[in-house]
């Protein structure tokens, strides 16, 4: 039998340092500070929160709302179109691009999840995929979406549902793993 | 094809204003102010939380308990049981009324949502349900419950799972979408 | 009919003294002061985490990381191997004894639950029963873990699945309920 530090997954092993992560550690540390003074708390109003973000980098479109309690983790690594909605406690993980289109609507305490490891090396390598969330796209409340998942224009991923996949334009999912239920149509 | 402003969902055209939040700005302003501070906040204790939602409209019965960390949107749509649970970091979504029975527990981490969107609606009309959890019910932990749902007497919603459709009285519910595993019967 | 305070659940019944918390509440108190401010705060850097931690009696290994707003009930029933991680947002709820191995990884917004309770029994009864999380296994983020689950050595549970059963070592899970998608193998 080979040693153990040999055989098995070691943490000490892994690879935090050749990965890019768009800006200088100051940058990010003054990220962090203004995001939980302005961001992550329960301050009211979208407009300062939009205001810091495009400081930081982000692309925010016209008539964007964006709740409290929300974190994100890169600005400079996020765009979202105009008219878009970002709901209360939605979590933007994103050390991958997230690119929200317009018209799109992410509810509630949804998380969106840009980063996973490699489970078959032993050094536990990091993954990380963007996300893009298509216009007239719904990421209802509390749902999950994983790295590089594509949201199809208008689609709608349920309260609570998880999707590790793409979604497929125009239809509702439900569950975890979410599947596709039926088709959303537009009246009129 | 016809112009895209007519031809899909236009956030910008969503109407927030005809809808009744049941009290003026002024007091939903010093609702959330006192909110974040006494109910949202760490501070154990559930006496000064039940003040303070009473004093904010909710109806509150003996002996209910009200864990650090919760989340309650409207107090002024809130009723609890004698005797009832609110567990840490509960959120209640209360845009429409939230009925919660006697001797019913709400786990730490589950989730109440009562808003929902008209997703065949070009403008993503706002719909709310009231939820209703029984006499006895269990909302387990870090479980979600969806917009129009009544939670029947004696109910189990396990672990994490999610429940958009009304549970039957005295069956347990697993999983996402939740599905009716078992009885529960009580001893003796 | 019997009057209703004998046939249904009661829970100004609940026995919440005769359960052994470890350690007095005045150290409980102590501990939850720390923990608001300096472990489940926005704080980054692991080291002080790890330094109050260990004050309070948990046992952690060499080169562990613990990210910011992590929730820990009683660190005087945690354990964590060494080089494991603890992603930010992890809820260990640990009323019995979570024991986590070395080269382990907990991810973001998992949520570790050992509480339940005997919904046959009229008082409610607290149920506790220990988590166990093998050497080198994945708990990724949003996962959720109920009480009583060993996840064996190496095992994954996916993005936001919910695991109330044991993992076989080396197997990935996914969903809610976990089920068994694949085996994990080790690369070279």
């Amino acid at each position: 039998m080979p040693p153990i530090h040999e055989s098995t997954v070691q943490l000490a092993n892994f690879d935090n340092k050749s990965w890019d992560r768009g800006r200088s550690r100051l940058i990010e540390f003054a990220w962090l500070f203004l995001s939980s003074l302005f961001i992550s708390s329960s301050i009211p109003g979208s407009l300062h929160r939009k205001l810091i973000l495009q400081a930081f980098g982000a692309e925010i479109g016209r008539g964007v709302v964006i709740k409290p309690r929300t974190q994100i983790k890169f600005p400079w690594r996020l765009s979202i179109g105009a008219h878009s909605w970002i709901g209360e406690g939605v979590w933007i993980d994103n050390l991958a691009q997230v690119e929200i289109g317009s018209n799109a609507c992410i509810s509630q305490d949804a998380y969106l999840c840009t980063g996973s490891h490699d489970w078959s090396s032993r050094t536990f390598d990091l993954i990380v995929k963007p996300i893009v969330v298509g216009d007239a796209a719904w990421v209802a409340a509390r749902a999950t979406v994983g790295p590089g998942v594509t949201i199809g224009e208008g689609a709608v991923l349920g309260l609570g549902a998880t999707a590790s996949r793409d979604l497929q334009p125009w239809k509702v999912y439900f569950g975890n793993p979410a599947v596709a239920s039926k088709l959303r149509t537009l009246r009129g």
